[in-house]
């Protein structure tokens, strides 16, 4: 079992990621690639006190040699959730289970709360894992919501087992997708449901009738990530330690609110890690 | 008038006087040496993200030259006081009276929270400034509690004004003393008073009568620096904008608490500065 689990990869991510190593902990970066973070196009960067004059490219290269060095290992991956499982909890790290202690969410911004309907019915026919739920819905109708091309994958599967799939792409220009999947543009706007489960799927243009709704989404809305998690607005609600009102989940950079900046990420991570490594030491039985 | 004055000298300062210059506004440092920092000494520092395996006196230089490159100011000095003057502040460094719209408490850990009837007795015989206050002990008995060297300047200057000086150092070997300063090797308990004011300073050994006390202190507990602010013992109250309860005044670093680390310090001075910045930029008549 992991120590900290930290869901991120950018500054803030990394930055815990660092000091949880340096207190000898087993920690773990689940994110996607340096290069999805908003920093990597950062043409200038020149607030970062005591690295004057660099680019968010380069700055991201020296965060993570850093973080490598000091032994930090990384999975590159989308977790879709994370629950808590008594004392620990259980990442879903694309249907890779992982076990960790404690959380450090470091999802950076959130750029939807999700549509209207879209918590409420999570798991009731609202989905963002086609790998662990997409069987549910053999011989069945679905929509793939998705933010980028990796949705095409997920919905070329889907394409196999479910009697119809429609694929709603909120990014430019498709790559591949099977000639069964029926491509809609048009913007989502709620999940409609009847007796408690899915009915369909509301957009601008039409409402598509539907059992099941995955969304692919390039950052989860953290409260879908881990249930119960207090949000205000988009942000994540911390204390000064950087506690969440979950016990062992922390969070930290842009998830935690404004101002988007490295250094309130890069401390914040900091403070998240320490707060992660005193509270685990407190654990019984570790 | 500045727009922003910032107290303090370390990575906090440093990191709230580079945001503040990077949104145009004008500002100065008035803190001590660098090598007066705690962080000069460290031997290795590993968890600033980027900075891989420096020690703290190559840190701090590097953050000063960063923060003097992008137009930082700095005021080698000792503030003694600062005052809330209407519309903005007026802060004393060694008689000096600079004027400011917003101020940035960087102070570091302090030390000490003042012996026992310090705070109560501040303006009614203790004083932190003798190039203040000084003239209103002539011909009276004063006693000198000073944290290093500089307090033997005051007591030699107090020497030739009052009727009685005693000095308490809180330091090894004292350089220089005139003949008639008393030197009382003993630890300060309590300032005694009788009719609001100050009639004697009680030591573990001794009780010295006298009119006038006066500290001088590596750092100044920060809530007899500026009337009124809260602390939650002897860290500064701060929310999330890292604002304290006094209008645009701020804390970053050390001063506000655990984890006393780089990182915290200067993601704390990054955000101080940015709430500074915007709460400035409301302000009337600017």
């Amino acid at each position: 079992m992991l120590d900290v689990a930290i869901i991120g990869g950018g500054p803030a991510a990394l930055s815990a990621a660092l000091n949880c190593r340096q207190r000898n902990k087993t920690v773990c970066v689940f994110g996607r690639s340096l290069d999805s973070s908003l920093l990597f196009t950062a043409e200038k960067v020149d607030n970062y006190l005591g690295m004057p004059d660099v680019n968010g490219e380069e700055l991201l290269n020296h965060f993570y040699a850093h973080a490598v060095k000091k032994g930090v290992e990384f999975q590159e991956c989308r977790v879709t959730q994370i629950l808590n499982v008594g004392e620990h909890y259980m990442i879903n790290a694309e249907n890779n289970f992982i076990e960790a202690k404690a959380i450090i969410l470091a999802t950076g911004l959130s750029k939807s709360k999700g549509i209207a309907g879209e918590i409420d019915y999570l798991g009731k026919g609202v989905s963002y894992c086609v790998t662990c739920d997409g069987m549910l819905y053999r011989n069945k109708k679905v929509v793939v919501v998705s933010e980028n091309e990796e949705g095409e994958a997920e919905a070329n599967f889907l394409a196999d087992i479910c009697k119809e799939v429609s694929y709603i792409p909120l990014y430019k220009n498709i790559t591949f997708l099977k000639d069964n999947v029926k491509v809609i543009n048009a913007a989502p706007k709620a999940v409609v449901g009847a007796e408690d489960k899915v009915a369909a799927l509301e957009t601008d243009k039409e409402t598509v009738s539907c059992d099941g709704i995955f969304f692919a989404k390039n950052t989860m809305p953290p409260d879908s990530l881990l249930f119960g998690l207090k949000t205000d607005g988009k942000n994540i609600e911390v204390d000064r330690r950087m506690a969440t009102n979950l016990p062992r989940v922390y969070a930290a950079g842009d998830c935690t609110g404004a101002p988007y900046q490295i250094a309130k990420a890069v401390g914040e991570g900091l403070v998240a890690a320490l707060s992660a490594v005193s509270d685990i030491d407190k654990m019984k039985n570790v």
